[in-house]
């Protein structure tokens, strides 16, 4: 066990920008993160430009323990992270010469094309991380992880480079839920409830469903005593509440 | 007609950074910010810690044309989005008196506690954004607009906004799917057709399915002449491949 290190995502991608892609890669990332006590601090979506690319890695990579990329290491024109990666790092892009051999093995001469050398291309003092799923890699370099943008083959990247990040305490998250109760009648309740447990990230979450409304409280922290004890705390404050039916209007 | 604007979104959200909860704001956003013709240039989640929150509210707004906001705006103590937002501003946070006497009159004196009387208190100059969903409001500040987390709220807030952000010429986007085709074999032909029409984005996306997987070429931009000249030209270069059937490996 080690502290708990901190992560940033950074997402480059032009099809979650423009709406034609739901992400599903950063809950992924960060329920993984948090069962192997990471704590994912920052997330970003950026387009596919080098300027853009460039200064978000750099600036994330500085600022967090670990920052993980997805997309943008294919064989097409618009796959440019792992050129941008080499820039951020100030390192030549250059053959790497195991992953090279390994691809024009398995494709065959013919087929391994200018498109597909460039995924055997990588910023210099990269390492590949290891995966069953594709033979092109994603890579390690620093403390940046660079991983494909497809959520499957992006799970399997992640999988193969958990064992090498290292288990902080695992941070673990308890929820209760009150239907039917008013997120403002609980607050000054939920408030003490936090300032008792300062050691614990309390949070209050409205929903809303057609059979009615309520309120998920979270408590979320590495101890998981205090968390027991907080998480009964906020079951009694539900409890005390005199529900009111909520009929589509937000329970405020 | 304007030219097109820029913009950006930043997701105030613990919940998200947890792994708790799939984020659907973005693609949302995204879409309706396409049709209208604003370009949605970054995406950045950040918990709520209000100095994170106070530094991404300022670089992001000098940054681009409009910032959105999702997160952080109801009467709960992780709610701080508004005074985030007073501090970035360097504004008092106040009471705003019409959405003060709003919410006291339709939730009657008695309810209208200190909690709820937090989201009835905004940095000085704000509008609240109109919506029929809620009396608590979001609000414009600037160019900063301030919206819920909830889906449904959010929703309903950027409705609200819309007729106010200007119409830019809308971004259009075209998609052709080639099944069984490989990245890797298209990407010098791909590469030329972005070479041709260089006032479009053209991305390569794999996908995969148990059934087979493939390619979806995507080109987006305002002219649409141009779209549809270049999604021709793809649909050729797909017709060209020599399809062989993908078995669970990736088709690079």
């Amino acid at each position: 066990m080690t502290a708990n290190k901190t992560a940033a995502i950074l997402i480059i991608g032009n099809e979650i920008l423009s709406g034609r892609t739901q992400d599903i890669n950063v809950k992924f990332i960060a329920t993984r993160l948090a069962a192997i006590g990471h704590k994912l601090e920052e997330v970003r979506v950026v387009p596919d430009i080098p300027q853009r690319i460039i200064r978000a890695v750099n600036e994330l990579r500085a600022a967090y323990d670990n920052l993980f990329t997805t997309g943008g290491i294919g064989p097409t024109h618009d796959d440019i992270t792992s050129e941008c990666i080499a820039a951020a790092f100030d390192v030549p892009w250059e053959k790497h010469q195991p992953t090279w051999d390994a691809m024009e093995k398995h494709l065959g001469a013919e087929n391994f094309n200018e498109a597909r050398q460039r995924m055997a291309t990588l910023p210099r003092g990269a390492v590949p991380i290891p995966t069953a799923m594709t033979i092109a890699p994603g890579f390690s370099i620093g403390n940046v992880h660079v991983m494909a943008g497809v959520p499957r083959i992006m799970q399997s990247m992640f999988t193969g480079l958990e064992p090498s990040l290292g288990q902080g305490t695992p941070i673990a998250m308890r929820a209760v839920h009150g239907i039917g109760v008013k997120e403002g009648s609980i607050a000054a309740g939920l408030s003490a409830i936090q300032n008792r447990y300062p050691m614990l990230d309390l949070g209050s979450y409205p929903f809303y469903r057609e059979t009615g409304g309520g309120v998920a409280i979270v408590a979320k922290g590495t101890d998981e005593t205090a968390l027991d004890a907080a998480i009964t705390e906020a079951e009694s404050l539900i409890a005390s509440q005199d529900i009111t039916a909520i009929k589509g209007e937000p329970p405020v």
